[in-house]
């Protein structure tokens, strides 16, 4: 228990260095307790979810749905007594499905003809009209495919196969280790002459929802039909090609066409003393266009919109100003938080933090940090100071972890970016899948992730995250 | 922050105190790493609650489908290896629920007649045969009953419409505030000469399932029908109850029966060198009639028995005798843990520990615990030292919070007991209702019960609970 030892004294020494404001624990203590209170009884957010999933829907960027959602979203704003509500214009890609997939797995000896159920990945293209049939070649994984040469691909429909693993208690560390093969895969099969690819689904549930997601083709490359099966569907095809080669029929009518204009959706309240220092609270708006968003990332719109409704209920009035943004294509190209963050970044404005709920909507276990390095020791002390008040909530501050992948690009303004990190065993179950849908959301947990942020946001406003100077 | 620096101070020599066993810390850890590579890879947990879900069913204590549960558990343990497999018996209280109930607002102005969806109360009483009518007084909770003359309550449906506290971030102690009104409202009512009790269900969650459980009257009291309603009938009945007086009819055929010969299933490993120490892991095999009892024990049962498959999976051999216990009849009589407890507590043997899981299938967030006062801070303080080698997969072990009530009579033996305590948000959306079924359990969860189990289970057996002599 050596290590433990040293560790202890570690953290003692870190906290006792923690004294940098003059807190009153006990009232912050009250205080946390009351927006708990007031987020579990008369937060808004799984009503706006409702709205959200049920009566706008699947809204892909550039879709109608998408449209909808931006106009949903500015009338919700409007009705919160903001400063300011304003959209802000960026051009996002247009991209559309257009008619269901077809994978079929070709007179195989063992089992015949089979469909498997299939989604194609975003950015995919579309097949020769009529589909076409090829042979399949399986790799495990993104690097299995470097070990092929471009004959042995050339001609043929390359299936990604490589598991998430299971033993990652952490989903995320599992995801970001496997899905290489679905955002390059496709890209780098192509460019070895394959035809088309399949990819298994990035979920480590065994059952038959196939799960969408982004695939990136280089600028001017032609893509190629790019399709994700279900689980089952793939460990079907890993057994059928053990013993035979398989040929498979690939039909997507998918197609790009030219950029659209969309809107991040964005209010404020101005800061009362410190109007410059910008709190940020967001999620994305934009979801893919098989299922509702609701995990994907409904929750952490409404749960950022709930940060304004609680702290509002609870009579607090910013120091700082609290910017709510929803921001638009998250899932395919980023273009809301690009154009956001340029925009910021070149006044420059100073966003001291910024939150962002893209992790789903399930009991939040604590959020993760990150910022300029030449900042972050410092202003990390000073979130973790505020532990002991969250910690009975089961919610702590994590060293590292990232962000989100929309706030990401505001670290040149050296505030402290946060993650909101829920439980991550289910998240993946539903993730850019038809299932992906309010069903799936338990209120309670989702409004546990809106107290968690409003308290975070309650303490960055009230205390700041400047670093002390040395005397 | 002075207090965190305190707690902080305290934490660090309290952990430097813990340096009770030559621990190789770096081997333990890698050890814990493997058994969750097995519960999470290879684990039988899910597939064996599939099985006593969907094949066995519900399993009410004195059941034909208990009686089954029990043949299904014997069968199994003999599959394991144990040294011993066998069946302990006691006698369990049989109780039946008849025809389905009905629960009817006769005749109101507002709303005219409407039928509640209603689950009668484990014990309840039947009506007279075609049923009752009488006018309903409504009890905001158990000690709103005590404002209320028998003159008052005398002929009338006592109807307990206390919500559970939403505020409470740990559901189980909303839970426990409120739950009085189910399981004694009752018969206070009976006492007072109320014909029939309305408990609203025990739940957060607002929907249309009605939730069972057990209510309880005295020896030689005539039970009067007792039944839950949902919380969505809960909440119209308040409505109409605010507008006008209303009369309801209700109509139930339970019954209690003779009381029926049944069975804790238990098998042991027998300890290599210290087979006198007993480290107990179980749960209870037995479930509300109404459901699968999926979360309700279920899970608790089916991870226990896991903890023996994936320590012989990681091929260790107990020091210490592991015995597993699927304990019969704790919804409603605990006969079960009383016979186990007598007999255990009468030779005496030596619990050392004992771990229950009752608390649904969940996310696992660590173990509560309890023991005999004169140990309870020396046994504490060995298992806390395990602490920083649970905790990367997010486990705790907790002062207090007790442990499970099938465990907790073993205190006599003053060993240390556990309860596994997984995220409560969603427990009580099934507990005891229809909706308790497998499809509601996920499986990553649930394996990472069982991993935790296993994990703390190797621990105790590797080093003991005892208390170093002082020299």
């Amino acid at each position: 228990m050596k290590i433990s030892f040293k560790w202890a004294l570690l953290l003692g020494l870190l906290i006792s260095t923690l004294n940098l404001h003059a807190q009153d624990e006990e009232k912050d203590a009250f205080d946390i307790r009351k927006i708990y209170d007031i987020a579990l009884t008369e937060g808004q957010c799984y009503d706006w979810l409702t709205y959200l999933t049920k009566r706008v829907g699947p809204r892909l960027a550039g879709s109608a749905g998408a449209a909808a959602a931006v106009e949903y979203g500015k009338q919700m704003f409007d009705t919160l007594g903001f400063d300011k509500v304003y959209l802000q214009e960026c051009m996002v890609p247009h991209w559309e499905r257009g008619a269901p997939e077809i994978v079929r797995i070709v007179n195989s000896e063992t089992m015949g003809s089979v469909t498997l159920n299939a989604l194609a990945l975003g950015y995919s293209g579309a097949t020769p009209k009529g589909g076409l049939t090829a042979e399949v070649i399986e790799c495990k994984g993104l690097d299995a495919l470097t070990q092929l040469s471009e004959e042995e691909v050339r001609g043929k429909i390359v299936f990604f196969s490589e598991p998430m693993d299971p033993t990652q208690v952490n989903t995320f560390a599992a995801y970001g280790a496997a899905v290489g093969q679905r955002t390059r895969g496709p890209r780098e099969a192509a460019k070895k002459g394959a035809v088309g690819a399949i990819v298994r689904s990035m979920t480590l549930k065994l059952d038959d929802e196939p799960h969408s997601g982004v695939t990136i083709f280089d600028e001017g490359q032609e893509p190629i039909p790019a399709l994700a099966i279900s689980t089952e569907a793939a460990e079907l095809l890993g057994t059928i090609l053990e013993r035979e080669p398989v040929r498979m029929y690939l039909n997507t009518t998918c197609q790009r066409m030219s950029d659209k204009v969309s809107y991040n959706v964005v209010g404020e309240i101005t800061g009362s003393t410190h109007p410059d220092e910008i709190i940020l609270v967001g999620g994305h708006l934009d979801s893919w266009d098989v299922n509702e968003g609701a995990h994907d990332d409904g929750a952490g719109c409404v749960q950022s919109l709930d940060v304004i409704y609680i702290l509002k209920k609870f009579g607090w009035t910013p120091k700082r100003t609290i910017r709510c943004v929803w921001f638009m294509n998250e899932e395919n190209g980023q273009a809301g938080a690009i154009k956001y963050a340029e925009t910021s970044n070149a006044i420059p404005e100073n966003h001291i933090a910024a939150v962002e709920s893209d992790a789903g909507g399930f009991t939040p276990r604590g959020f993760s940090t990150e910022a300029d390095e030449s900042v972050y020791i410092d202003k990390l002390r000073i979130a973790k100071a505020w532990e002991s008040l969250l910690s009975p909530y089961g919610i702590v501050i994590q060293s590292g972890g990232g962000s989100g992948a929309d706030i990401r690009r505001l670290r040149p303004q050296k505030g402290l970016l946060f993650g909101l990190r829920p439980d991550s065993q289910r998240y993946f179950d539903f993730h850019h899948a038809r299932n992906d849908v309010l069903e799936n959301v338990n209120e309670r947990e989702l409004r546990l992730g809106a107290a968690a942020m409003s308290s975070l946001v309650f303490l960055i406003d009230k205390y700041g995250l400047d670093i002390p100077k040395k005397k």
